[in-house]
């Protein structure tokens, strides 16, 4: 999937901001493809981006409007279906991450078929895959994998493109999942792939590259995870990676939506590399990021301090602290 | 996927044996459920079963007329057709092993909802599963695993439920692939299900059940596969295994289909232990299942008593020598 930008940012009339998490995880990230925002009477979203109509964002070089919010009932209401249809008419293509798909709303199939545009569904994918080849293919590769699900896999590795870019590094955020793939404009919702095609998605969402050009990898679930395993063994084979770093939620107690309790930090960095060294034996861990968000500075401060005396690898919040630490690793275990 | 039995098994007009394969394994190991065939002018293959007109297979209280067999062009050509439609409008319902969808092929489910019969495609599912939750459930489950694809994962398990039943075992097959699942009526083709559902739709193929109940899970792929893992743990989460045997064919150079080598027989078994426990603590291997069938029966003999030696595990061919060694083991590390 290959989304056009830059985006016009639809908010319809979503009663709060949470509906609206998706396009606001792209403006954060992507604030430059946001040329401007649509809003319905009533909207309480606001990303605070100049207002357009469907007129002036096709005249100000929008080529894809994405529906970034949901609705309660999670079906497409009418009132945003005339406003998607129109968008069609504009000459925008349409991207969306709502379940429902785009293309099985008449009226939104037939005005995309009469005005030639497309539209991306981006929680589904229509996309066929080869299967995984496992052979080893030019670039450096990070990926971010987990104790749990929800840990800051994404963030960490759209923080990590953000400063090894400062820092002179080539290096692009590779998408596998739905708020991702607005972010980067391409990429594969792999949680959404039939089982058999994990590692070639994967494969083909991060592509043979020059040898010094960084993929950095949003991992899904964990390895430990009973009910996403093995999507994130898919993920990880498909990487290659060279490199991982460890996401991690102090304060969860077991693991999201199951009985299971959290492997430790050292249970994910032995597994990750007796598993991954399938398709690169030169696989290690360059660093830990923790998301510290209910912990007090200082409390923070300490987690940090203690789990890199403990692993002998630099640990961060990359949302609070940078990836600086990271970034360090990364250069001298990679010498370019 | 629960398909009603007993099956009219259609052959169409096929030129050979192999494009019967599916037919044939599942007359192998249901005969009892193979009440005749029903074959068309031309067709070079022959279960050795009754030839019925589906009138009589009606009479006989047949099912479910079951499409065992692949044309040269994947497609399903319409002298085929014609008949199906004819099956349907007998009374049986249609089970298909086609890559093609039996309801996209309009005649076909026309007749279909004229008649209110049920139109499988094995290959497909449209079961919408729950994620796994990894809470165990009670019964014992056994799980074929492999060094890589097609090393008789499949004939393993069959061989263990018939030999294990002999010995007094309340003990079913439970299918994972499409072969599997006409022998067993039920089942799902995991390789098919979205990635987001391997571990549930395993949880689903073998439910929980009496403390002493013996689940004997088709494996599929294998964990150092680097095209199919993901599928092969969330199958070995998913199924909670007490037990595994591990399948080998001792004459491959190289895993199926990619340039990987293959793993030991005792890689396989550590990493199975590794990640198996995540959701039964207590799996362990039970035996070691080697298809000889390149090897001469001294030499197949050697290889399994070597093979014995060096892991302490029962070691055989289930298709050539039984399976009398690993129920031995089975009864000894769990008993009733």
């Amino acid at each position: 999937m290959q989304i056009a930008t830059p985006y016009l940012m639809f908010l319809g009339d979503v009663p709060d901001r949470l509906a609206a998490k998706t396009a606001y995880g792209i403006n954060d990230w992507r604030h430059e493809w946001c040329v401007g925002q649509f809003r319905m009477e009533g909207c309480a979203a606001d990303l605070d981006i100049p207002d357009l109509t469907l007129e002036q964002a096709v005249a100000q070089g929008c080529k894809t409007m994405v529906v970034g919010v949901v609705n309660a009932g999670g079906v497409l209401p009418e009132h945003w279906v005339e406003k998607i249809v129109a968008a069609l008419d504009a000459g925008l293509d349409v991207a969306s991450g709502l379940h429902v798909r785009l293309g099985s709303v008449p009226a939104i199939a037939e005005a995309a078929q009469r005005n030639g545009r497309a539209l991306h569904d981006v929680r589904h994918t229509t996309e066929t895959f080869p299967t995984g080849k496992g052979t080893k293919r030019p670039g450096r590769r990070l990926l971010t994998v987990g104790t749990d699900c929800s840990v800051g896999k994404k963030y960490t590795a759209l923080a990590l493109e953000r400063g090894m870019r400062e820092r002179g590094f080539d290096a692009d955020f590779r998408a596998t999942g739905q708020t991702g793939v607005f972010i980067s404009g391409r990429g594969v919702a792999i949680d959404a792939v039939v089982a058999d095609f994990i590692s070639g998605a994967v494969e083909w969402v991060s592509p043979a590259n020059e040898p010094n050009h960084w993929d950095l990898i949003e991992g899904q679930g964990s390895l430990f995870h009973p009910s996403f395993a093995g999507v994130s063994l898919g993920l990880l084979h498909g990487a290659q990676a060279d490199a991982f770093v460890v996401c991690h939620e102090p304060t969860r107690t077991r693991m999201r939506g199951v009985e299971a309790s959290l492997p430790t930090i050292q249970e994910v960095i032995d597994l990750t590399i007796r598993c991954g060294s399938l398709t690169n034996p030169g696989i290690r861990p360059v660093g830990i990021a923790i998301n510290t968000q209910a912990l007090a500075e200082p409390q923070a401060r300490v987690l940090l301090a203690e789990t890199e005396a403990a692993h002998r690898l630099p640990a961060t919040d990359p949302v609070r602290f940078g990836v600086e630490g990271l970034v360090d690793r990364i250069a001298a275990e990679f010498p370019a």
